[in-house]
C-alpha cells in the first residue's frame, strides 16, 4: 500500500508534530525521494515548492525533526509526522511552532513570544 | 493580513486538530469561500477536490466539526483549525481520525478499532 504521490503533481502533504506536546509544528510536502530519505535517515526531509529542491529541515540550523512515528490518512494522500524537535522552534521567523498567528475578531495576531533568535541562527538566509 | 490562497491554486491546507486531546484528525483543503463559511457558521468547511463543491464536514453524517480556534502559518498558507467534533468519528472509514494507519516496518498497519460503522451513518454514499 503505497502513498499516492499522483494526486497532488508527486507531492504528498507532511504535517508535523511534536511528540511530546501534541502541538503541531508545521505543514510541509514530500515528494516520493523526501518520504524515502525521511523514513531511511530519521530525519523529517521535505520537498521546497519555492526552491524547488530536497529540503533536509534543520540543514542549516541544526534544529532537524527526529522522527517518531509517521501515519497516514485515508486517502493516501497526507502523512502525520510526530517528531522530536532538535532546538528550541521550527519556524525560521523563530518561533516554536509556524503557526503562531491566531484569528482573533478578524485579524491574525501573534499569540506568543519568538523561541529564538532567527537573525543568529540563519543569519540572511532563511531556514 | 489575508492569507495566501494564490500559491495552491486557491487552496489552503488545513490541518484539523481535536481541541480536547489534540489529536490531528485529518487534513482538508479551503478555498476563500470555504474559509470564510467555516469563520462565520463555526462549523469546518472544505473545499473538495475530488468532487468540486463546498463541503461542509457532516453534511450527512451530522458529525460536524465545531470550530473553537484558527491558526495560521508563517507562509499564510496553512490554517490549522482546533474543534470540537460532534460524533465519535471524523474519518469516513469509521476512525476516529482519518490517520489510523501507521508505518510499521515499511507496512502501513491499521492501530486502532473503528470508532462506529460507516454504513449505518453514511450507507452507500461516503461522507
Amino acid at each position: 500500500m503505497n502513498l499516492d504521490f499522483a494526486k497532488s503533481d508527486g507531492l504528498v502533504t507532511a504535517v508535523i508534530q511534536d511528540h511530546a506536546t501534541n502541538r503541531v509544528l508545521m505543514v510541509g510536502y514530500m515528494n516520493e525521494e523526501a518520504f524515502r530519505r525521511t523514513v531511511e535517515t530519521g530525519y523529517a526531509t521535505f520537498w521546497s515548492r519555492s526552491r524547488k529542491k530536497l529540503w533536509l529541515k534543520g540543514e542549516s540550523s541544526g534544529h532537524r525533526l527526529a522522527v517518531k512515528e509517521i501515519a497516514t490518512d485515508c486517502d493516501l494522500d497526507a502523512v502525520l509526522v510526530k517528531v522530536a524537535p532538535q532546538g528550541p522552534g521550527v519556524c525560521h521567523e523563530g518561533y516554536e511552532s509556524c503557526f503562531f498567528r491566531k484569528l482573533d475578531d478578524g485579524e491574525w495576531r501573534v499569540g506568543e513570544d519568538r523561541a529564538y533568535d532567527p537573525g543568529s541562527v540563519y543569519g540572511v538566509e532563511h531556514r
